[in-house]
């Protein structure tokens, strides 16, 4: 009996193994202000290191004068070491002042996911992760309680627990910059966490920290927004990931989305169906992210999506 | 050659002439303290009269405590005047310290258009009123701006221009509320108009006058939602129809939608993409209210879709 | 630290204990030919029995001449038996020539989820569970392969394999059918469950086999959909949740919905985002169900949510 | 008293003013065989000839090995003769076997629109039009009616009418085409033309003829697709609008869109959602068109929105 499943999963399969390990796939995001000869000379050095453009996608902010652009490409010439491509472009990004980053695709970005109780977005997370959806490494999970703990254990990730309150949060919050410098944490997903973090936390990882807020930002910012959004009786809730920067709920929007709500749904029906949306804004902002698809302009993001 | 046009468009006209006049359709709009037996007397009371129920919509808010229904029903054994339904239920809602409306089905709303420059919103209820989508007769437009006068020559609506400045706005809208009373007007629609009436005038019309705001309320309130929103560099934005109340952009919400933006879309692009969002939610909203679908709680909506 | 958390966690635990047990909590699903005065005895019927209305649904639908109603009430003065309401009730529905069922609105129904390798609608049924999204007892999950043992056990669900084949399939569906008498199943969730039922086994269960397809149906048919879809090029993706009839992928439709492609999309990202749509759409059809929400009309369904 | 219209009027009047004219604003669309160096070729070849790019989107078909890319710049210091370029371009594009054109960005399309008697989609496209949403010239309506003459009228566009019948049908398709031939018709808009065209039409215009049709494709070919909607009882509506080709409603899809119905919305119903569907997605193919966003991949389309 010929079978759907077995066809779709094998080329399931097969893209996971494209998605990891090809040293010879590139991706470069790359912002400077703008001028002439950008793409040209970017593209250029890729060429004539044989490499062959399989994505591309430019932007330039029309208000502030800057130019975006990730290319992705391969060489199928063969593995090229990372760190050759990347000594070569460094002085071409430098005579333009770019910001730029240079990864291998299959590469896996390291994580640390932040949580409190609620469990939603974690198991998004791991369960999405499972199936090789992100490529990222799930490193450890940190978390004020202990709540989540056996959920971490069932996908094998170590849980930290720091029990932050008032008196000893910087504390804590040293603590933690310590574990995650040792375990060389790139990105902070918080996934439901229900501390602040001061800003010398966020000043360590700038535009790497992700955060997701239950409600369509800049409305209902501050705490409660289901509570919010009930009395003020709107038709449709929302839910926003930005980076984390300094001022609360104001870090640059990386994805939103909203569901309809009528005067039928109680406050717990907010939340459940708010549940929804975080969960799946958070796991769409961590892939575009893990798959190095944003650029922050100032207070906003250019998405490649 | 059968063509499906001739079909669907028989099927139309159909429902346009029977939504139409039909004297012996009713519809009941009714809210109340809850209690038990309500629906029970209700429907009680039309059965006795030889209704049959087309339609019910029935909701309790289980925080205030307030039943809210919509029925529609049809007697088929011809014509009953309105008045004598009306006499004989007054007493009924009477001991339920009710708030009701009753009408016939096919009863027309006559309302007045207020306007500006824009001319998307007038547009699209005007086109929208001539293939017989609201069941409403649009007695005249106001505005303080002469530009749309010639779109409402097209469609034979009367257009008077109001000069309203900050020194004569008092005495011209008293002449407005005069030319509406002469006109009895029921309901007045701001298409995208740009002037802040006054609580006097706003109090003469509780839940009788539609707004359209060119954002995703709660955000963004006020002037320029969409440079706000440009700005603030959000992935969605809105529109939100209201009821007009004392409190600026606070009044209960009706309808909102939305639409995604990303980086490409200059703020040009937010207003343009906005435009179909406006025309969209305030049609919708005044089809809900022409229909007698909304009921208000409090703050809040009741809307029977 | 006053912490959000607290608040909504406590507000959705009450919600799910009230949503438990209420043994003076009942619900009408309903329907018959229409005439007039059913609203009129079915609220009566309530009435004299000390019940209060909480929600009511209505529908007549204009070709067919048929009524359908939903109701749900309360006993404030206790605990009222669902068998002497069901009595008193008989007589009643009986001279309408109705279909009902009558249900303590806590009451939990009982199913069977039936999956094949794929995880994630599973996964997504049992952890809504987990959390008190449904009013079911998920009592066991059959399977034709032992992949997703594992996960059932972290959910402390009995799982069954029955390796069907095409020579052994008649055997293999009766023993499937005792085992769900013996497990009193009510309803049977196809998960992602790549077999085709016979008829015998669907004619067991009308309208209680609940299936996922993963196309926008009636677009897409039979295997392969997602192949299909991006063959076609649409830029539109679709999930669909339906009762099982013999006719495959043609049972009355209760839930559908969408997500947007493009260009860029391969056919392993089609199935990615359809991932998504399937899991949601198959547990908001299950929800459905679960609260009594869904009555079938012909090929077609009612769905008071 | 400060009004926000006067401010955001003046951006669209700037902006509308900027998309006109400018003479020394590029846009080419280009597709070939996939091979390393074309992005690198096509943007030295601009730079070269002082041109700055403005937006880039490139695709490469992993399937077909087929690149896309649409690119458009400006050249700062001054006009350049649109001819100068596609001289120099022609022998570049020769050697990678390339399908391409190249525009003036502010170049306008001339267009005919074909219509029968529902006036929606003519009328939203004669509205946006004024308003100056789309880069296109409307030249001239085509009707085998004359209802719609008045609509024409009110925007000072000539209509003819075609009385076509099965007897006399390819001779008024020949007249047809001397017609849009003697006004340098570009692309042909079918606004809901009930009538088929021949294959000897169509193939006078490949991928310049955009049609809408009613439903969401591949579901509900042919004809009445809301009474088949209606019928099977979907959840969802749909719009397509797409190329067309000889196979009826299988040419190359351009965008869809969807809207949520009911078992409480009719067939008159669905015919009223669907008409806000059919406007919105035809307008939105011909933006898309007319600004040089699209190309076909066979039997598919690369939308570079």
């Amino acid at each position: 009996m010929p079978i759907e499943l077995d066809l779709e999963c094998r080329i399931t399969k097969m893209n996971r193994t494209m998605q990891g390990e090809n040293l010879s796939d590139f991706i470069l995001l790359f912002s400077c202000p703008d001028r002439p000869g950008l793409v040209s000379t970017i593209s250029r050095f890729i060429y004539e290191r044989n490499g062959n453009i399989l994505d591309l996608d430019e932007h330039v902010d029309p208000v502030g004068k800057t130019f975006f652009i990730r290319v992705a490409w391969n060489v199928p010439s063969g593995a090229v070491p990372l760190a050759e491509i990347d000594a070569a472009f460094r002085p071409v990004a430098s005579g333009f002042g770019a910001s730029w980053i240079l990864r291998h695709s299959g590469s896996r970005t390291r994580i640390a996911v932040f949580v409190s109780r609620y469990d939603h977005c974690l198991q998004e997370i791991l369960w999405r992760n499972s199936i090789g959806e992100f490529p990222v490494e799930i490193a450890l999970i940190v978390s004020n309680h202990a709540d989540l703990s056996v959920l971490a254990a069932r996908y094998g990730i170590p849980y930290h627990v720091f029990a932050v309150t008032a008196q000893n949060k910087q504390d804590m919050e040293e603590k933690q910059l310590e574990l995650l410098a040792a375990e060389k944490i790139d990105t902070i997903v918080l996934a439901r966490y229900m501390q602040i973090l001061s800003s010398d936390f966020v000043d360590r990882y700038p535009s790497r920290i992700i955060n997701i807020h239950h409600s369509f930002l800049p409305a209902f910012v501050g705490g409660n927004p289901y509570r919010q959004a009930y009395e003020r009786g709107v038709k449709i809730i929302g839910a926003t990931s930005h980076y984390v920067t300094e001022d609360l709920d104001e870090g640059p929007i990386i994805e939103q989305d909203i569901i309809r709500v009528s005067h039928k749904d109680s406050l717990d029906d907010l939340i459940r169906k708010g549940r929804d949306l975080e969960r799946l804004v958070l796991a769409k902002a961590l892939r575009l992210h893990a798959n190095h698809r944003i650029l922050v302009n100032g207070k906003k993001t250019v998405v490649f999506d």
